[in-house]
């Protein structure tokens, strides 16, 4: 281009870059966080049967069957909640919101960061609070770091540290901090409990759930916030007229009505990240205690890109984030029995060198 | 809220209202601008053969398969285009991308209201360029009115007056503004021409089309932008990281290789635009020279909110906008031959009143 017509911050900025997704069937991915298993049966039996002469229809402009079988889910009314078309639509919305050259951004550090990046969009300021060494725990002056914030984000259980925090801790973030509080339960089926409480109860928290996780339906988009009333409607304000497609809409709607099989695969991916995190740490790995379908750990020399590479060379893809805080570590989604055998396999394999 | 935590450009707006999408199963739906017909048996067979344990997986991010099949269809390279979450989902781009306090933006007026919501949203000043009186042909003073945006808007053919403009016009103004041309061909596929060729020749121009309306996948969100790769990789960095779900890719894709069915239907839909006009013509109806699958088209008494309503309690939905411009007129989406006759049969009956 002989000009630039984009904004300068647009210009200026490298963009988010997701993990990788290669097409080879005979590898072991455990890179994204995907669920190992199928999802529900019912997402087929929709599938089915759905009448594909109404695809002309454009769908449910605020996916209402989403949001009914979400508020079934958490004890809360459609009225607490909106769909996104997966958790970045609602991020990219949430960020337009409360976000802009005045309005800074807090986030825990490290985290997902593409909350950093949406923040850079709105050409609002980022502070960065950095977790605590080795444990990843919350500073204990969190709030008097994010106090200027408008925004503060907090994924628990979070990623790519896979542990949470104390409910208590949160909440009195929460009660204290005078700005929204964004906390990211992409994981929470996974963990012990939930801030959704605080969603429904104080009108400066939204919590964020996906069916990308628990409910095995990345390939399907759907996300949705729960938050107060007031919060939803402002939030409609920045929805795309239609953001939820009408199959994905009747999928998710569809799977999140088979609580038993939702609980027996998690039950299955809860018991193979025990002992993957029982079988790194058996082998020198410094293992987060995870609350996510991931682990986060250590190897024993600390060569994060090292043994990351390692595996990718014999086909196993983790997730190794090259930045300050997290290249001695690798992020490893929790996958099948059989894919956590090859995986300590070469593990075994990696230290003999 | 005791406090309001939005941004204050947030709070102060209203949102965009989509045209209703009522439940009813019994009336006829013509305010959307909903292909009347199914789409492709293509998408049917994709539904149906698609591997369900697969949706697991996130989708291909960058939803190459759509970018090759609508590379085939226009011409183009991969690399000329971005799909997005339906054309809104690229809209929100474009102005993330182009707007801002500083960078205005310019629209045809009466077009797509939501183009000035989106500015609205980015605090970007909006120039509203009204077409002329009764033929909604493009003003001779259009570039010297758009001077200082940094963005142009212009649907083509037009909604909701359903005209196109010229080629050479258009041409001429690409190559005169000084900023970026987005060129809305959502009806594209109903109408004479097109101006990919600018798209695909120019730096400063994007043209939009979308499998909503001539494809009938409304309820599946995809849309496409096409433009030089250097603009096409400028966008990419704003886009959600999987923003299009992984089984609307599929059978959008599925949908583009079904030429013959689209051709079809599409001819069937202008015989049928062309009775509409012709037979509202001759009730005494001002009729706006469609290019689209609707045509515009102004009562005998320019009462367009009565018509509207007439119909409306008949069972049969168009679309009114209350606006200066518009509230003599009424939308038409052109549907099958019978939906057609029970439209007529009604206005015969409201101009007897």
């Amino acid at each position: 281009m002989k000009k630039d017509y984009f904004r300068p911050a647009i210009a200026a900025m490298a963009g988010y870059m997701p993990g990788e997704q290669p097409d080879r069937k005979d590898m072991v991915k455990l890179n994204t966080n995907e669920n190992p298993y199928p999802p529900s049966p019912e997402v087929e039996k929709t599938l089915r049967t759905l009448d594909c002469a109404q695809l002309r229809r454009y769908p449910n402009s605020t996916s209402d069957c989403v949001r009914d079988a979400a508020a079934r889910l958490n004890g809360a009314a459609r009225e607490n909640i909106i769909a996104g078309n997966g958790s970045d639509d609602l991020l990219t919305m949430i960020f337009r919101a409360f976000t802009s050259p005045d309005l800074p951004m807090a986030s825990i550090n490290p985290s997902y960061t593409l909350y950093q990046d949406l923040a850079v969009m709105q050409e609002a300021s980022v502070i960065l609070i950095d977790l605590q060494p080795r444990t990843f725990a919350l500073p204990p002056d969190l709030l008097e770091q994010a106090k200027v914030a408008n925004l503060l984000m907090i994924a628990r259980p979070n990623s790519p540290t896979g542990n949470s925090f104390p409910f208590a801790e949160v909440e009195n973030i929460c009660r204290k901090f005078d700005g929204m509080v964004v906390i990211d339960e992409a994981y929470a089926d996974f963990a012990d409990d939930t801030c959704m409480s605080l969603a429904l109860s104080l009108p400066n928290v939204i919590v964020m759930r996906t069916m990308s996780k628990s409910y095995a339906l990345a390939g399907v988009r759907v996300g949705y916030a729960v938050s107060s009333p007031a919060v939803i409607e402002g939030l409609m304000k920045l929805k795309d007229s239609y953001n939820v497609d009408g199959i994905a809409q009747a999928v998710a709607a569809a799977a999140m009505g088979d609580r038993a099989y939702l609980a027996g695969r998690v039950a299955a991916i809860k018991a193979a990240r025990a002992k993957l995190a029982a079988d790194l740490g058996g082998l020198g790995f410094e293992v987060v205690d995870s609350r996510a379908n991931f682990v986060f750990a250590r190897p024993p020399r600390g060569d994060g890109r090292g043994y990351f590479e390692f595996l990718r060379d014999r086909g196993v893809f983790i997730r190794f984030f090259d930045r300050p805080r997290t290249r001695e570590y690798v992020r490893i989604t929790v996958g099948t029995p059989e894919e956590m055998d090859i995986l300590t396999g070469l593990t075994r394999e990696y230290l003999k060198k």
